[in-house]
């Protein structure tokens, strides 16, 4: 039975943004395995009401729910080990830990600026509302003051990158040799941007530029989302 | 026959400040293997010349010369592998340089400048004119106005260790349950510091403090090292 996973989408039901849903539609590709996606705005909390809470990655595996992006990314290891394996052994699965902080700290609040604007005009009308006004409490300012100035802030996320940048220089994939869960969930931060917005934020000959475009040439499913080729 | 370990020193030959020996070091002790470490300062080039470069860690094991804390780690990982594993899988490895690329991008250049003048202090009469020419001409100004003003720099410091702080509210150590060469990557820098600055730069409460005790009380010769507790 296929997987179903309930994946944030905006005002075009094609175009995904969430990075934890990206995260984990990268990591069923990884496995192999079949899923059918369910769009899913914001403000559509009574859809996902079974799962005990309001917010998506939210997946159905043959009846068994399983909610937020590492809860399903260990579920899918756990549940299918005859697929590859997503972190290559314990050691991967505690340092993918270190990886994701990194991301969740440094990576998507340095993108974050940079987007936001243009995220706003890529959601669902009736989840424009609610965004603006949860966002503006987390961020303590209005989604426009937070999204000013971003050409001056491009060269201080940049070098955010730097732990990623030196990693790649001396392996193709934080994976090592191959791609696994640890790519998928930096990934996911770059696909967000992606799917909202046009704006240049890396230098095309830059490690993590390569690292990303290597990436999407093996997923078709990131390739081919609705998003710009900045 | 036990290992034999170059390992980089201050003017007291117990005093021992390389990050990156430090990695070493307590790579060796996570294996349960005798090493004999041997005090080396920067201007003994000629002790080292076997292994046909300058630096330290330089390790000889059976006759076989291994430069550098990564090629180290992974020369016991190889050869020693009925002992408990330093990466703990091939994902491990993998992760481990994403580990090592944020503690040297990240970490090392974040506390340099809060204890680059107690490092000079500590250094060996001889090494003191090598190391200020090297390192003012690799950071582009003197010693003094590197390490200036570094009480302003704390904030930002605490800040940048979010990525493993965020980790360390998830699981005790990088490594997961357990310690593992992820941890002793970045414990690394953190012996550097304690091996020759009284400067403190951590809340006491700060889970990256916390996860420090935890480590000095599980490692006798990183607690009983000349260094300070701050």
């Amino acid at each position: 039975m296929a997987l179903i996973l309930y994946d944030l989408a905006g005002a075009e039901p094609a175009r995904r943004f969430s990075p934890y849903c990206w995260r984990v539609r990268l990591a069923i590709e990884h496995k192999g395995l079949s899923v059918e996606t369910i769009p899913w705005r914001f403000t559509d909390k009574d859809v996902i009401a079974f799962s005990g809470q309001g917010r998506v990655p939210v997946l159905v595996d043959s009846g068994k729910t399983v909610v937020g992006s590492w809860a399903i990314a260990n579920h899918l290891e756990q549940n299918h080990p005859e697929r590859p394996s997503l972190f290559d052994g314990p050691g991967g699965t505690a340092f993918a830990r270190f990886v994701e902080s990194w991301s969740d700290t440094v990576l998507m609040p340095g993108l974050m600026p940079l987007i936001i604007a243009d995220l706003f005009n890529h959601l669902h009308e009736k989840d424009r509302e609610y965004f603006r006004s949860s966002r503006e409490r987390r961020l303590g300012m209005s989604l426009e003051e937070a999204g000013a100035n971003r050409e001056s802030r491009v060269k201080g996320f940049q070098q955010s990158l730097e732990p990623l940048r030196t990693t790649l220089r001396m392996q193709p994939f934080a994976g090592g040799d191959e791609p696994n869960y640890g790519d998928y969930i930096v990934l996911g931060g770059f696909m967000w941007a992606r799917s909202v917005s046009p704006f240049k934020f890396l230098e095309n000959d830059d490690p993590v530029a390569l690292w990303r475009r290597r990436l999407l040439e093996r997923f078709d499913i990131a390739r081919n989302a609705p998003g710009y080729d900045s």
